[in-house]
């Protein structure tokens, strides 16, 4: 019988709240899939340096060590950087599904976002977030400066796991770029000359800002898209406006070893924190991701299922403003739900 | 009477088709309102580097030194951020305004973009686009880098225009930062010190993947956005989205002398070019904007409102894919359904 070690990193907000209510799911799938799960919980962010001084303390690196997964919730923005950086999580899964009964929900026409499946794949440990940075000052005045840099070989191996992804879906790759304003990231080239070997990958360079144009007059087209770490941090907050909520999306960040990060996409959203009313949906979401990493696809299936199956039934969380012949309910309630 | 001089720059693509046909409809309104405008022709791009071995030739410069506004069509890159920097045309407006009767264009619901009207003001001659770059290598091998640099002064001269701005429209200007991951460029703070001497104006940062989200989850909300270069361009495109033609839009880039630069937001489309079928209304919306520099109001909103008879009544160019009740017109047509 297989079993996993999990660290919870819930984080602040609505973090602790999501992870919570994920394990809770993910406990019960165990069970019935026959593989147990071993949790151990993580400090990250906020929490993290009141408590120990830092945001993203040794003890977490090491529950994370000699771990199968983390679960993270959410923090508004120290360690979690840190975290993607220190396991080299290079390569960021967002997947934007549109669920069927909640196609009334975009701000997109139905027909739109109908049996929407993009795949959007985000480098996450390089580029601006990570390249030199500062404050400075000159004969000008004084300035900031943050630099977008990508060695080339980081853009070969994300080509390249994007390239294996693009081939077992429908085989369309567009690349994200801005190459008319900054030539020498030339993310077209690199991909090209990974995909000599991917014959069957259509590659579609596309300018980033034509992509996010592009992405909301018919983003039925797109299949996977590929992006630096900034920008695909833009396009697929966008992917969330599409499906109509943010809260429903999960990502996965793996690194070279298949290890993996698994979070919701949303943010900490204190403005709901505590009232027991986020929508766990997005951590699931992740979740699923880490089931199908671990090759557990029943316990993942089994989760899709049961999401659908509340969701055809109206139950909404109050992030997706239940209508008439909707439901309202609270995370508690959801969860049960779920575990029917 | 007043006359002004006009430098025309078609560049590449339909740019000189959409150029023309603006000048014409220029011409009638300035014989009507009674004054005269001197058109001269400039090079620029790819044109120019074939007839003169540089993409921004002298006589171009020479010839918008002595111009009171240029219309410029479209180029797919070469000269125009040059020309862009020469005249320091750091304060770029991207409106973004729906037609009533092309609310169906659309791929949002009509009711989430009915009377939508969002400025965009993009800095236009500074960040990523002209900070250090290059190529280079160390011992972790070949790299590219562009960088993200901009002087407090640069951030504050637009934040003030920005806030002029706002105070006359609603009073509510959204900032576009990435400060959770760039916190070296504080956004925030530089706009919130400027804002001081514009108490009746509303300041809200905003993270600029959030930001590209809610444009479409609800862009009703929006008055004024400000945003750096990079974060302008690819946001006034998604702001194209939501109008559902981007080749409604026109842009103008002021220096701080008021002297501008009037271009639409698409680009060359060649798949279209010499087809004789390309809409001239960008176009023709920054030459109103010119219009409205130079004080010439009534001109502007003649053409505002033959802009609106026209559409009104149901005539379409090929980008707007016209259905049932709609007229499909090229390029000539629409100039003379708006010269009527
Ligand atoms: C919290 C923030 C630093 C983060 C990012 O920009 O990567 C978030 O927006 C995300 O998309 O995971
Ligand atoms: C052509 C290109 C360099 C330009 C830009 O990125 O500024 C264009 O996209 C625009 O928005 O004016």
């Amino acid at each position: 019988n297989s079993s996993y070690r999990i660290v919870a990193i819930g984080g602040e907000g609505i973090g602790p709240e999501v992870v919570a209510a994920s394990l809770t799911i993910l406990q019960q799938v165990a069970k019935l899939e026959g593989f147990t799960l071993e949790v151990e919980y993580g400090l990250l962010g906020a929490i993290a340096w009141e408590q120990t001084g830092s945001y993203l303390p040794q003890a977490t690196i090491e529950l994370c060590d000699r771990a199968d997964g983390i679960v993270f919730g959410a923090v508004t923005q120290g360690g979690l950087l840190e975290l993607r950086k220190h396991f080299d999580f290079f390569c960021n899964l967002r997947p934007i599904r549109s669920f069927n009964s909640l196609l009334h929900k975009s701000s997109l026409k139905p027909e739109k976002v109908k049996q929407l499946d993009i795949l959007i794949i985000r480098e996450l440990v390089s580029g601006i977030y990570f390249g030199p940075s500062g404050r400075a000052e000159d004969e000008k005045g004084i300035y900031g400066f943050h630099t977008m840099r990508y060695y080339d070989d980081e853009i070969r191996r994300i080509a390249r796991a994007s390239l294996q992804l693009a081939e077992k879906r429908r085989g369309l790759l567009t690349i994200a770029h801005k190459e008319n304003a900054l030539p020498h990231l030339p993310w077209t080239r690199l991909v090209q000359e990974e995909a000599t070997l991917f014959p069957s990958v259509i590659l579609e360079p596309m300018l980033v800002d034509n992509l996010a144009m592009q992405m909301v007059l018919n983003p039925q087209r797109f299949d996977v898209i590929l992006a630096g770490n900034l920008f695909g941090d833009i396009l697929s907050d966008l992917g969330g406006a599409l499906v109509g909520s943010i809260g429903l999306l999960g990502s996965a960040s793996i690194n070279s070893n298949g290890f993996g990060l698994y979070e919701a996409i949303h943010g900490t959203a204190p403005d709901i924190t505590g009232k027991g009313i986020a929508n766990p949906l997005g951590t699931l979401a992740a979740c699923i991701l880490m089931l199908e990493q671990w090759g557990e696809t029943a316990a993942a299936q089994r989760i899709r299922e049961a999401q659908e199956r509340v969701l055809n039934k109206g139950y909404r969380t109050a992030d997706l403003f239940p209508q008439e012949e909707e439901i309202l309910v609270n995370t508690e309630t959801l969860v049960n739900l779920l575990l029917e």
